[in-house]
């Protein structure tokens, strides 16, 4: 059997391999999704973001065994800043090392965020669709919630939930705003600590500011170390699902997603050319000494390389 | 006289007019930057990052105070993130209503981040250059330590300073071994808090890790509320410098920022092109109804449009 007959069949190890050449930009595991695509589309996708020291990954775990209780399969797909000396996800070895990790109805893959032209996208979605096809109920998409391209990642679910802490100073508030845009669903966890009312206050006074008028992001207060909301929550990412099935926006929103996606492949094929071209040929190299010596300018340079790579 | 003459004067407004212009991808202020790229290079440009919450404009404002007692000219970029439902910047109005901004001498900008697809980095940069020409001695970036995007915007610094705050979670760690490779001068801020030593205590044990050994980052611990350690601090944003003059490499980090700029623009040029093909004519609407219905995938789509385009 090939490696997708395999991860149709339930194979974990297919499924770890698949992901991994999607890591690689393999592109067997690319014509793999190509051929299974049309299996995929039975998961349902939460991207869980917040601020780093949030407790995204603690919170996602109560939600999780919540979820196993009813028996759903799980894909959890927690994206993971690249160590640049040691070369490893940092994260990889350490997190999760608790009772869903022998769990055989969950699968959890750190994955490791690469080099300076990104690619993490195609891989991540690439693993999304892997994790689906091979039969997750739920998959979960963890990141940082700083950074456009992290936001990119978390924006292709189809709830996202959104974790903030109290108190986290007038930097993380800016923070939050810049992606409270594309929360479905706002979590205050360590909602014991001091603050929690008056975050929530400033999430609500932030919401009243929004043009949705249909559908309102509910803010819920939890606290994934004392297991505390995690059911409030849980309904309210259920009452998310819902509202977007019984009015139809699912279809809207995925659609969203896939010209997103379309758009980041683009993206990331284009500049891999180029790159290429660029670096092979010494052709970067000639310009950016013709800038140093002020012979051109970075605008000129760009144009010149354009037109030489059009050749 | 044009606005470039009058930047050239060092006109404030003149100064202003064309950041504004650049935020608005205004090609008017590109025309007038290649004009006057040769004019620029003489100030030295220091990036300031760190995790959300750290203390970075706070700090900024201390190192530009002891700068500006010896006569040097001063730009500061504050890279704010722009409010979803607002539109405007979100820290621009509150932060800095202190002293120095009253100061003929500085010149503080907040500029917001825009869409999705960037821009950012191209508006940054070109107004480093604006200040540059205008006659600075020093230009600071500010920018949140997370996030691709945001590391690419501050790594054109010839210096990176990266704020540290201790005991901000593992989650923070693992950000802050993300950008370790790009800072090369770590700061401890709050470093009156308990939790400083073993900060720089752990980053100390990553630059162990680190294969440069001709120039170690040095860390320092600074208080910027208690006015501590700043001119230490100072003394070893310098040290940068006269390192990177001394042995040259100013010429080759300049370069290799040269050569960043130029993908960036390069990338931000097409992905603009792209775009607007893509949805003017509706053929990314189009190519997403097909993978909604399963007619094909996100990787085929993504081949038809691009053979689309290239017609």
């Amino acid at each position: 059997m090939d490696l997708g007959e395999r991860l149709l069949n339930g194979d974990r190890r297919a499924c770890a391999r698949l992901i991994t050449m999607l890591e690689n930009n393999d592109n067997e595991a690319i014509d793999i999704l190509r051929d299974l695509y049309k299996y995929s589309g039975n998961a349902y996708v939460i991207g869980v973001t917040g601020a780093p020291g949030s407790g995204k990954s603690t919170l996602t775990d109560k939600i999780v065994k919540e979820f196993r209780k009813k028996g759903k399969k799980i894909g959890i797909l927690a994206i993971d800043p690249t160590s640049p000396f040691t070369g490893g996800a940092i994260l990889g070895d350490r997190i999760r090392m608790n009772d869903l990790t022998l769990d055989k109805n969950v699968f959890i893959r750190s994955m490791g965020t690469r080099g300076a032209l990104g690619g993490m996208s195609r891989a991540t979605w690439g693993a999304v669709k892997v994790l689906d096809i091979f039969g997750m109920d739920y998959i979960f998409i963890e990141t940082v919630g700083v950074g456009q391209s992290e936001i990119d990642i978390v924006k292709i679910a189809d709830t996202v939930l959104m974790v903030m802490v109290p108190n986290l100073g007038d930097d993380i508030q800016a923070i939050k705003a810049g992606i409270m845009e594309i929360a479905d669903v706002f979590a205050i966890n360590k909602s014991d600590l001091e603050g929690a009312d008056r975050t929530k206050l400033e999430i609500e006074m932030n919401l009243d500011l929004s043009e949705d008028k249909e559908y309102r992001p509910p803010v819920v207060k939890v606290s994934a170390r004392q297991n505390k909301g995690i059911d409030d929550l849980i309904d309210k990412l259920m009452e998310h699902r819902r509202y977007l099935e019984d009015t139809g926006k699912i279809i809207e929103r995925r659609k969203k997603n896939i010209k997103l996606e379309i758009m980041k492949l683009i993206e990331e094929e284009l500049m891999s050319l180029i790159m290429d071209k660029a670096f092979r040929e010494n052709l970067i190299e000639d310009l950016a000494n013709d800038v140093i010596a002020k012979e051109t300018d970075p605008y000129t340079a760009k144009e010149r390389l354009i037109d030489l790579i059009k050749e």
